[in-house]
């Protein structure tokens, strides 16, 4: 029917069960909405005597099933009131009159509306696709096999809705046990393009109306020719929020500029005493090398630390790009109501006191003053923000000032400081880090957004608990993705760890098959530890981009080579099929009880020239596309030895413009741990004492460089 | 029947069919077996004419399946050849005569022997129960739940064959569909005892009759009545190979007692020459300090680094229990040959050029001259071995003194080498370091049987690749596991991996499934990776044995307490539900908005104070088992402050006899790292810049404490 039918149909419908003080739809509902939208049903009837049942039998064709149909009967199997696969009238006629004889039988006194005739569904395979309303990303529409075993094991994948016919049918190879649908045992497989169809329906459904909560297809009965929901469920949403401001990506783009690369900052709250938060952030300012204007507000002082006072942010001459706030949470509304009229476009809240002690209505005030006036909130609840590339350190921390590529961003301030102590100590280049906090307002993707354009920023490394608006997260993952990477530490993953994000940020942490998912179709890398965003963040940028599948191992150490395959596999990485001529050229570099073949095994008591032959063949090569090297620390070849020749023969192919990312596990003593930093900084990511971290660094690499479309293959 | 008449039955039958020159059993003979071992099949009969077929269904009573038998029909489907479900003499008769003619029709030259009639089986969950020859294990049962699903999703455990009742019930449960067999969705569940006896019958036939390779019933079809096996499918085993000499427990204690805990220790191919092995490893026994006598072996050499030298192992005067061997591969045999008859119990082999070089002639003449003497080998193809408390550094690398309760070996000379680097940098108390290479003889189970008796050692780490013995392993293990943790890392767990493992040492590397399921049923502790293991063997020794399942998670960063929870979830331990009482004297020292409840939130800007008041509260509970601690740097506690109280107040606890396993992880700037050292030091175990190592740990402990029977619930 035209859309525009449909629409009004179905929204006829939904007002009529919304007036009815009802939110779960009839089956009969249900099937009007399947109808408007093309989703296969079984056709049925309800025949109030004998003679309709035996017409509508005949007019459905094929075997059919009765049901009695009574207000009095809620259990229909256990009153003898179904009867399944009668065909032709005398069938359906003595079946007709069993039923309604077994549902007497049953229940004397029950009121018989009539026996439901309705087409047999053909054997197939239960699927099942459903949509629901997350509480972060919307409408999201699901798939999943029916049966026990898999709502036993939970094997079932999700989409923003509405999805796309590519998107729909992507969702068949997503599930775990996607291999059943392509028939297995001589089965055949289920109609493809059938199951995606339905898919596509339901989420254009809930596309359409928001005002629907939940819709459950439960079974579909998918054969090789068709797809027909046995059961459809419908169930009306809750009335959704307000919405908040939004602001165009323009103005996200222009008043990030202001806050990351800021000529005038304000501190509110700038104080003379040590120890005091507007001290410490005062101070760091000004040692962290600030070069533009910092003022420090204060009623009182006329001069701290050097620099001339304000009473309030209004009296400050000129524009002001960002005003830091180091006041008690109950001083804020007021100086944030100064900065808003001052034209001041953000306002970093390092106070906590607001939500996250369940001060709401303090926080909903500080969120309409600022809406009010246009200007962005960082925070509250915050140790602030590093822009290195500004020497800007406006925190109460310890400055930092590795300038780099990798932007980190933390919702809590406990990791916000571990991220600051594993930069320092591993030397990790950053260009910002930035505490979120409660996320009054700036949020991960006004963040991506900006760190997506800025030049200075080569990866992006997120940590969260939850995402106030997943779409807008998706669409500015999106947009990053296909230019650097972004990982994402998803916090709360766990029953136990969403109920902890529950009572820390009052937030509603999402299921987290949902956001796997749909992280993962964003083409964000998900980190799955604290100490695995730290790494990718601090690896991903000094790898080149993979052209190709084709991982090689190198090792001196076969037992290293053994467990980096281990790894190779548990990252879903590829160990090459050697071509012969390859292997040949790596035999003859190797003692002959050297395995070639991948690992490539140099054995343990070979002398730099062999590492350096092997890696060198392994870089020449075109059909390499990247190196994981075991190092074996021997006396024949120290570590000292073993980087100085990788780094030298790794810089040589850049030079010539040959860049593929090259990862070392270093197996020894102690001297490993400053020939892997010596790597490190010449663009080999090498560990001492693992085999799994530098092979899950790769991984990561390649699974962004999948999902920026480098190498074919969608994320 | 009588266990010697169903063992005399089977014997006969199995032979017939090696005696015919096959290796599968008809499906006839399965059922004499299946008959001999009480294992339920459908009862059957061949029918040569429609009488016999009647008179076969009356007597197996209820519907039957009549199919044709012919030599010449192979798809019997397809030719219409089966008729399922037809009950009574009429429908017998009917069907007999139409699949007759059917197979007529099908093929008009077909030999039609008769015609089988069967009992139809009920509809009920299909299983598998099977039983394979596994390289490491031998004789291993398995059970799964059948079906494409299940086929799909490689959902099935294993357990070495036989099992008692016991063993068999638990395997239903190891399954992660185990909840399908309890009944779901208003489905009956399965008759668990008839499956479970059905597991342990077929484990008893394949234990009995080691000739059998393989048993296969698929399906299985339970019901909540019973099981019946459908079909029953065996294949017999290749020969076996010839037993290698065996050592019983006294005697090899006995000789790891004097490997372990020399007097005398002989090297074989001392020299004066610096860069030789020879000089290495006895510059290492005399720098080591080693007490003992040392005896430098050498044709030429009066006297090495101020040692008299001996022309020939035979030479050195009174008893010798240790000869390292420091000579190239070909000198090895008749030098061991003099050892062997001087008695030397110990043979530490460090040269490679034997099987892993192809040399496979090579090791087995000296296997065969250590076998005829009695001597055990350590090696060939290894660095040699550690035994600190003897201050013994037998092996070509750097010496390593830090005495403690680590035992770790490996394999693999590269993880070797990254055990001594690890174990250095982080000051790891060890006990010896051995390392295993070929295995031509002394195993992990000989180890293992050594170190669970060694009071010196606490804790055992060990890599591997293969078990040459997994069953001498799993009792080693059964034996060590009540009173130490036994870590073990197994390499070569993925295809890609165990393909290396078979290039590296020539061994065939199990199935890992196999591996994992057994492994855990010995009480092992398995790591995944190499870092982990290494960690685990670290910290397990430093951690208290937890008393329950109780843990509570105290954080000053509400972000790490989420992150903390997701690892205690991911680790399988259980957040306490905290009573209201203690919920009530959490509150009493943590700010009105701290969350109580489970992590303890004490928020982020608290004095020493309150860390140590909630710590104290936790380890005073006699409720609570283990405490993780979640520590955010800040200006008010900063890291040593933090470190301090926690270390003093644990010891304070201990020393009044209250030790519970407390955990750490350390959010902040690069002075947590020192921090954590000093807790490590004292007994807590403190990582910076993770929330999983801590917990990991944590969790690899309870697994132990679990398995060792000290917490209730089996492994």
């Amino acid at each position: 029917m035209p859309a525009e039918d449909r629409a009004a149909r179905v929204r006829a419908l939904l007002e009529s069960v919304r007036a009815a003080g009802r939110t779960a739809l009839t089956a009969p509902e249900g099937r009007v909405i399947a109808e408007a939208y093309g989703i296969a049903v079984p056709d049925e009837e309800l025949a109030a005597d004998v003679d309709q049942a035996v017409a509508a039998a005949a007019r459905i064709g094929g075997p059919v099933v009765l049901k009695i149909v009574s207000p009095d009967i809620l259990h229909k199997t256990e009153a003898g009131g179904v009867v399944v696969g009668v065909e032709g009238a005398a069938e359906v006629r003595a079946a007709f009159h069993r039923i309604v004889a077994n549902a007497r039988a049953y229940d004397a006194g029950a009121r018989v509306t009539g026996v439901q005739v309705q087409e047999l569904l053909p054997a197939g395979r239960e699927v099942i696709v459903g949509a629901v309303t997350d509480p972060a990303f919307g409408k999201v529409v699901a798939f999943g096999l029916g049966g026990v075993l898999v709502e036993v094991l939970r094997d079932v994948t999700f989409r923003l809705a509405p999805v796309s016919a590519d998107e729909a049918l992507s969702m068949l190879g997503s599930v775990r046990s996607a291999e059943v649908l392509r028939g297995v045992r001589g089965q055949a497989g289920v109609d493809r393009r059938a199951v995606a169809e339905l898919i596509r329906r339901v989420s254009e459904l809930v596309a359409d109306f928001p005002e629907i909560g939940e819709v459950d297809l439960n079974p579909v009965i998918a054969t090789d020719r068709g797809a027909v929901a046995a059961d459809i469920r419908v169930i009306l949403a809750e009335r959704p929020q307000p919405a908040r401001r939004t602001y165009t990506r323009e103005e996200i783009l222009a008043s990030m500029r202001r806050l990351m690369q800021p000529r005038a900052v304000a501190v509110i709250g700038a104080s003379q005493e040590p120890g005091k938060i507007g001290n410490s952030v005062m101070r760091n300012l000004l040692d962290g090398g600030f070069a533009g204007e910092i003022h420090p507000v204060n009623p009182r002082a006329g001069d701290i630390l050097g620099r001339k006072a304000y009473p309030s942010i209004a009296d400050v001459p000129g524009e002001v790009d960002v005003a830091v706030f180091a006041v008690p949470a109950r001083s804020v509304a007021a100086a944030l109501e100064e900065a808003g009229r001052k034209g001041v476009p953000n306002a970093v809240l390092i106070p906590s006191g607001f939500a996250e002690t369940g001060e709401h209505a303090l926080q909903a005030e500080i969120v309409a003053i600022a809406e009010r006036h246009g200007v962005r909130l960082l925070g509250p609840n915050i140790y602030g923000y590093y822009s290195t590339w500004q020497d800007l350190c406006a925190t109460f921390c310890t400055p930092y000032d590795v300038k780099g590529p990798v932007a980190l961003t933390s919702q809590s301030g406990g990791i916000g400081m571990a991220i600051l102590g594993f930069a320092r100590t591993t030397r990790t280049g950053v260009s910002a880090i930035v505490g979120l906090g409660n996320k009054a307002d700036l949020d991960e993707d006004d963040l991506l957004t900006w760190f997506g354009e800025d030049p200075h920023t080569q990866c992006v490394a997120m940590h969260l608990e939850d995402l106030k608006d997943g779409r807008a997260f998706v669409a500015a993952a999106r947009a990053t993705v296909p230019k650097k990477p972004v990982v994402v530490l998803k916090a709360g993953r766990t029953a136990a760890g969403a109920r902890a994000a529950g009572s820390h940020t009052g937030a509603l942490a999402g299921d987290d098959a949902v956001y796997d998912d749909i992280l993962r179709q964003a083409g964000v890398i998900r980190a799955p530890g604290l100490n695995d965003m730290l790494e990718y963040a601090r690896a991903l940028p000094v790898l080149p981009t993979p052209r190709g599948d084709n991982v090689v191992i190198i090792t001196g150490a076969g037992g290293s080579g053994v467990l980096l395959s281990d790894a190779v596999t548990d990252n879903g990485l590829s160990l090459m099929e050697i071509p012969p001529d390859l292997d040949e050229a790596f035999r003859r570099f190797i003692p002959p009880f050297g395995a070639a073949g991948n690992p490539v095994d140099i054995t343990g008591g070979e002398p730099p020239s062999t590492y350096e032959a092997t890696i060198r063949l392994g870089l020449a090569d075109p059909r390499v596309h990247a190196l994981v090297l075991g190092y074996w620390h021997t006396v024949v070849t120290p570590p000292a030895a073993f980087a100085e020749l990788t780094a030298r023969v790794v810089a040589e192919f850049r030079e010539r413009g040959v860049a593929k990312p090259v990862v070392a596990s270093l197996a020894g003593d102690v001297e490993v741990e400053e020939a892997c930093r010596y790597l490190f900084e010449r663009g080999v990511v090498a560990y001492p004492y693992t085999t799994e971290m530098p092979v899950a660094v790769l991984g990561a690499k390649y699974r962004w460089a999948r999902a920026a479309g480098l190498l074919g293959g969608g994320p």
